[in-house]
């Protein structure tokens, strides 16, 4: 029997969490522990066998784990770690600001080649399972639009960018996508659509004390990449309604494309997620792109990669011969 | 500037008109011709300015064609075609009977590697595209049921099996599937589906002078891997209603998996298709995969490999920098 992939958890919140329970899903990996910046007696696991060591002790580890998966935030964690443990780590991470991601694939591309690691970057489902589709669709359908529709749903990223505000005590952001841009989309008219036809923003805040709304809104609705672009609604609440309204982070989303290939010959491809958990599907994607990455690290494949630059194949834990017989 | 593709169609019925128009969408690429068994004479292209060789001529094609693209039906045509040109050219194929893959596979592998040559074999959208969401969807969600539908619309596959039995004169096979079993696929609670209980198909047959109806209906019926598993239903009708209510080819479907992530955790992928013209599409699906042979060939991936082993920035003719920018 062959060796399974040990895997190392890298930050311990909601995605770490997920992380954790979906490695129990994938009998082909095991995992070494959880590394965390706080003190590790002050973490509590979901399972009681998980370890949990100090951050500071990855330095130590780099011979017991095959793949570290970063379980950071991309606006403040990420940009140090991914570079710095790349250099020690076959990684994976959900980095996921979009117009930032040339300049981080850049910065992690360096360190992983020199160390000859290999460094999976903007694993999840937008970045990740939505930009796959995307490419999927507008390579096949050239002559064609594709569309992005988000939610209903938690956006984890934004409800961060959000808490980050001074003045924030607690909030949360919902992502809504119009019913009827989708519509006029899966019809094959390949509408124009401005960003905020498209979705709205819902923002649900609990204040600091002292904090001015006005100003946090403010804060809010101007953010770059995070909300500028978009219509943004914020509500004001107790935190006593956050924690009973607002704690389930469900998500989900569709890329549609419709093109033509010709005249008048219309054909319409859709991807769809329906997640009752954002985190433990992100979670998920992440350790099965650890499968691969621990594959193309194998190979010799060094470097930062995407998700774009792995075959499926790589993702399953069959051989090719069992895919091609179940799948194709 | 870069050369461009240079793509042959051999085989010229709806895959091969679909072939040649789908190229106008992929401006990298330059269609050298259609090669069909016919004298080229009776061979009438789409496009006026396409040139027509006899399929003979195609030995002494070999520096002049990058990729091969095979448009010969699954029965009885690439069985014999597939291997044979894998010695010659580069190639790309849609054989689509399930249960052969792994046998028609090793059969293009051996000619193919032996020749220096890749052969992507059993492109299309099913097997194809819908091949590549179920390994997707099964890899991110281990603890989960896969789900494929197909229709309402017209299989090219079955519908060539029907006309290939004695007695039949023309004939459209639709295949339609349940709006029950999706709907119950889709709300996460996996139920057990037998293969009559998720589709029935539909056959409309023009028998052919003399022909006996009942022999034809039970040759339809008990055919293996086409027929066998399914509720069908064969209804004879003229052939002047045939060329006037059944002339369109419409089809598509979908794949949905639904997974847990964690204990009642429901997680939900869906993959769909709603395609005017089958065969333009699967034409397409060929075309974009003939410039990810072209680049593995360059990269010396020899032998037969399918749409599993492909990363999915093979198939752009974007460089991997502006599909990180644009896409992920």
């Amino acid at each position: 029997m062959s060796e399974k992939i040990r895997i190392g958890i890298a930050g311990y919140g909601n995605l770490g969490r997920g992380v954790e329970v979906a490695i129990e899903k994938n009998p082909d990996m095991s995992l070494v522990g959880i590394f965390s910046r706080r003190d590790p007696s002050q973490v509590t696991p979901l399972r009681e066998t998980t370890p949990v060591f100090s951050m500071e002790t990855l330095t130590e580890r780099t011979a017991d784990i095959d793949v570290l998966i970063l379980c950071g935030g991309s606006k403040s964690d990420l940009p140090e770690q991914g570079p710095a443990l790349a250099a020690l780590f076959n990684t994976v991470d959900s980095f996921d600001t979009h117009a930032r991601i040339p300049e981080y694939f850049d910065a992690v591309d360096a360190p992983a080649k020199a160390a000859g690691k290999t460094a999976l970057i903007s694993a999840g489902w937008d970045p990740g399972m939505f930009s796959i589709n995307r490419l999927y669709a507008e390579a096949l359908l050239p002559d064609g639009e594709t569309y992005t529709f988000w939610g209903r749903g938690l956006s984890q990223g934004h409800s961060d960018a959000v808490r980050r505000i001074p003045g924030v005590a607690g909030a949360v952001q919902y992502t809504i996508p119009s019913d009827a841009a989708m519509d006029a989309v899966r019809s094959g008219a390949r509408p124009t659509l401005a960003t905020n036809e498209k979705h709205t923003r819902e923002c649900y805040v609990v204040l600091a004390d002292g904090a001015d709304a006005a100003e946090v809104e403010q804060a809010i609705v101007t953010m770059p990449h995070y909300f500028d672009e978009y219509d943004t609604t914020v509500h004001f609440i107790s935190a006593d309604e956050l924690a009973r309204d607002h704690s389930a982070m469900p998500h989900g989303g569709v890329v549609i494309h419709s093109g033509e290939t010709s005249d008048g010959t219309s054909q319409v491809v859709e991807y769809g997620l329906t997640l009752s958990s954002n985190p433990e599907f992100t979670a998920s994607v992440l350790v099965t792109y650890a499968r691969a990455v621990f594959r193309l690290s194998a190979q010799g494949q060094h470097g930062a990669v995407t998700v774009l630059d792995v075959p499926p194949s790589l993702l399953s834990p069959k051989s090719p011969a069992t895919l091609r017989a179940e799948l194709l």
